[in-house]
């Protein structure tokens, strides 16, 4: 068994999407900025925003915060993303989840202009993606994975890999990038979900499978086959009398069981989460040379 | 075995929508108007067109063909669809494929106002069906199947539906639909393809097949398990000189053997065919009432 490291791979990106951007600044003065807004003051969200923030920052990139207080209204949020879509400084729009519940998420994303939509969360976005355009964006986690898989040499094309999880931010994008026509993809893909039937059947069928339901340790060791990859999304928290927060997290996979069958497995925390971020770096990047029509440095694969 | 009998469901449809028309020009004096360009002689692709025409007239609806020469430039056709996109009168637009080879027919699509996109082949259109935003358009072919099971009362829900191409037109959309969350849907989907492995042992666990890959008689009987619920998409030419014209008109499926163990199985003609055109139909009456912001007398599901 050997670990898919994220963690490692990330390192790897932010590396080629620094290079990438410093030679951005030294041909044509531009300089990719990203816009983090953030309603209210949930502890977590806190945590991913300032992450995200430094990480743009360490890779030369423009980075705001936009902090709006958990009373704001949706005209408040409205008013700020239509500036963003206006600034020139900024590329990258992203609206951390999830806003209190007076805000409508649906309409405050399809409010960001799609050329900023680094999330790929807006219709034309998700629709590209879909299609086959690449003049969108692929959705971060997604795209982290697939990065991950072909960083590591792991042969998707013509293999069976089962989706767990039907989420429009994972399970359905994870899905359509596996199957899609491309040298790093062309897998055959089934997508479970609540109402499937029979999982553990079709996991054992499986040479990958993507955990991305968000149940704490559903996938074990029972439910796949010898020398199955497997990816797990999961972070979920799980009551723990024995440590100091009184809770620990854990993926949707059950790590112990699952790795002595597994021929390349993720670990939970620094698998699949690093690379999230890695590529809202890199689409930040991608979305700066869209705008200027200037052609991407080096696409990352 | 039961026969799938597109044609009579699509007359059933026929009738639904051509009653919701007539008490939308009861109650709004509103008229759907649906625009089909057509690029070319291709005697095929004149045939379509008429018979939507036809159908459309049929049904009450306000109707418009414009045929450009199969020498029309990029700039003429979209000049046309300019002129459509601002016609009050027109609520639907379609552009008959395929167009000839000096046309991208991709840009010819991302020029159609994305609210008269009855085909739902606009990037935002696509996010909508895939994000589950129920303010866009299902493409007609997939809708038309899932309209065709579900008035057959074929249980789907935590069914393994196994998809055969994966075209933007069928293949994609039809796995979508088929695994949103929906009492009608809720499937499990495998999405196969050219670069699929071991086929045959895919299909064999499927509950419900849908073959949409343009290969003649691919899905032969040893291919299914016994009372499957078996789609056939394709339309094939082969050659036959024991027939008038030299060949004849085949499905995906070779209905022979298949049709001895499914339990339900769609002929060709008369199975999916009937229900795209019925699905169009009810689109422009969707737009019609979208874009006058009036609600959905009888939904087709």
């Amino acid at each position: 068994m050997k670990i898919l490291d994220g963690k490692m791979i990330s390192e790897q990106v932010f590396d080629e999407v620094r290079e990438s951007a410093s030679e951005l600044k030294r041909t044509a003065e531009l300089v990719p900025g990203l816009a983090v807004v953030i309603i209210g003051d949930d502890p977590a969200s806190k945590i991913y925003v300032n992450r995200k923030v430094k990480v743009s920052t360490e890779l030369g990139f423009y980075s705001r915060k936009h902090e709006l207080s958990r009373t704001a209204s949706q005209e408040d949020v409205v008013s700020v993303i239509a500036d963003l879509n206006q600034d020139p400084l900024i590329h990258g729009i992203l609206v951390q989840s999830p806003p209190p519940p007076q805000i409508s998420e649906r309409e405050i994303i399809d409010t960001i202009e799609p050329t900023k939509d680094v999330d790929c969360f807006t219709p034309s976005n998700v629709g590209k993606l879909m299609i086959g355009d690449e003049d969108g964006f692929y959705p971060c986690t997604p795209a982290g994975i697939m990065v991950l898989l072909n960083r590591y040499q792991v042969e998707t094309v013509g293999r069976h890999a089962v989706v767990l999880g039907r989420s429009n931010i994972v399970g359905k994008p994870m899905a359509t990038l596996l199957s899609r026509k491309n040298k790093n993809a062309n897998a055959t893909v089934t997508l479970c979900h609540s109402r499937s039937t029979n999982i553990e059947a079709i996991t054992r069928t499986a040479d990958i499978v993507i955990a991305a339901l968000g149940k704490a340790e559903f996938l074990t060791g029972d439910m796949v086959k010898d020398g199955a990859v497997v990816i797990d999304v999961g972070i979920n928290r799980v009551d723990d009398s024995t440590t100091k927060k009184g809770y620990r997290l854990v993926g949707d996979v059950d790590f112990g069981s699952v790795s002595e069958k597994a021929s390349y497995i993720t670990p939970v925390p620094g698998g699949v989460g690093p690379m999230t971020i890695a590529m809202l770096m890199y689409n930040t990047y991608k979305a700066c040379c869209l705008q200027h029509r200037i052609p991407i440095d080096k696409p990352i694969s």
